[in-house]
């Protein structure tokens, strides 16, 4: 199937280059020739949000999103009221950095309560839309994969999500498909056709086998197992044409030199995406 | 709600005390009054077909089920017809020792084409069916966690089980629920109502947060988020009233004195189950 043969829609998801500040990897992008780049919230806060927005700026750089809002469900209505004021402050950051998306990753159960966690999470976001929308700022609800169901999201499927972004206009809430998460899923194509219109990003790593850490396992694309092309295809075809992250959570490559990631990123980019 | 007032459906998965022999984890069961064993293929090689036979009887056990057959997908056609023989074999075994159930770990793909592999586990399936038939042994898919789906099964939904199950009879094929890797799907119930009639086994452990190992971190029954009775109460409702055995695979448990973790696990089947 047909690849890319530039790189116009390629973002850096900082996360890959984790040993990075944002102005290291706003220079990185830039010696790249990489156009987008997502930001992370910690990095922004270590460089100050005037100054991060500054940075981007300069470097003629796009936000492709803002990870991460999110970590709705807590067991005390206090702590619950609390991580929204932070969703609020999530969103301002995203309206001030013109991020496309702000990425919420929804956060686990406070007890084995699963199923009421994830009504905590869909209230989280109905009280969060106006706020939201008012900044101009679109949430993107990013399905984690079921082995993050215990410590990071409640929200575990592309169906999942989609249900609750359906709930809203797509202007509002969409999700994010992320290859890593979902590759797995049986319903996976049925799902993405479903979310037609609504998809607010598409990120990329691979699923390295054997699998050498729960959370920073994830490999470069072309590395692993996962079908790249034939899901970007079905993102495309369900209207995404968006610009594409590549998020890859993993030691070994956070441990290489940031320029030389970059290199390899964009001809894996190039070959398998 | 109601908990269990004796230990009647409670069955030792030998992985549960891996380090026992299969004449070991007998005698375990028989000084615990535990009335039922699930055995593993490895082991009863060890002691031999004809002895295990033995064993298991003379200690009055009974077997709820032979771990395990599958592991269908392979690259090549006769790389698939030495995996159906294998199944052969282990049919055989399941017979001999009159297992209630021949469970099934359908196996990753051999490549990136997962749902060609998905076709190769159902093909399987259809081509032993017959030979189960037989020799009255009763095939269990057990859909295991997505986080295995590229190293140990293609099949990672209880409702994709259920799928391959309804292309037979009940007495032909069915599924196995085990907590660990079903507990986060939003469609759980769901699938286990529909699975209604199909459901050829219960297996209980816990999902312990964080995390230690994707293979070997599974806990003790009340050690972590999992809602074991709420998912028993589920099951029963579906109809199934059979053998329910504890299957954990941890190096920490494995480490511990046999009758002391048959202790320990009786204790908390009563309290958590």
């Amino acid at each position: 199937m047909e690849r890319f043969t530039n790189i116009d829609r390629l973002s850096l998801n900082q996360i890959t280059t984790n040993s990075w500040s944002l102005r290291e990897a706003a220079e990185g992008c830039v010696r790249a020739e990489i156009p987008w780049i997502a930001l992370w919230r910690n990095k922004v806060e270590e460089a100050g949000l005037a100054e991060s927005k500054r940075i981007v700026r300069d470097a003629g750089l796009k936000v492709s999103s803002l990870c991460r809002g999110g970590m709705f469900p807590a067991a005390t209505a206090a702590e619950r009221a609390a991580r929204i004021d932070d969703n609020r402050r999530a969103i301002d950051e995203a309206a001030e950095l013109e991020a496309e998306v702000l990425v919420l990753v929804c956060g686990p159960a406070p007890d084995r309560d699963i199923d009421g966690a994830r009504q905590m999470v869909e209230d989280a976001i109905h009280e969060l839309v106006p706020y939201a929308q008012e900044r101009g700022v679109t949430l993107g609800i990013e399905p984690l994969h079921p082995m993050y169901a215990a410590e990071r999201s409640v929200i575990s499927t592309l169906a999942q999500a989609t249900t609750i972004a359906e709930r809203f206009t797509p202007q509002q809430v969409g999700v994010v498909v992320d290859v890593f998460h979902v590759w797995w899923d049986p319903e996976l194509y049925k799902q993405i056709a479903r979310a037609s219109g609504r998809i607010l990003g598409f990120h990329v790593s691979d699923w390295i086998v054997p699998t050498p850490d729960m959370l920073l396992g994830r490999g470069m694309m072309g590395d692993g197992v996962i079908e790249l092309n034939r899901i970007r295809q079905a993102v495309e075809a369900a209207g995404y044409r968006g610009p594409i992250e590549v998020e890859i959570f993993n030691q070994a490559i956070w441990d290489r030199p940031g320029d030389e990631v970059l290199a390899e990123m964009k001809a894996r980019y190039l070959e398998h995406v």
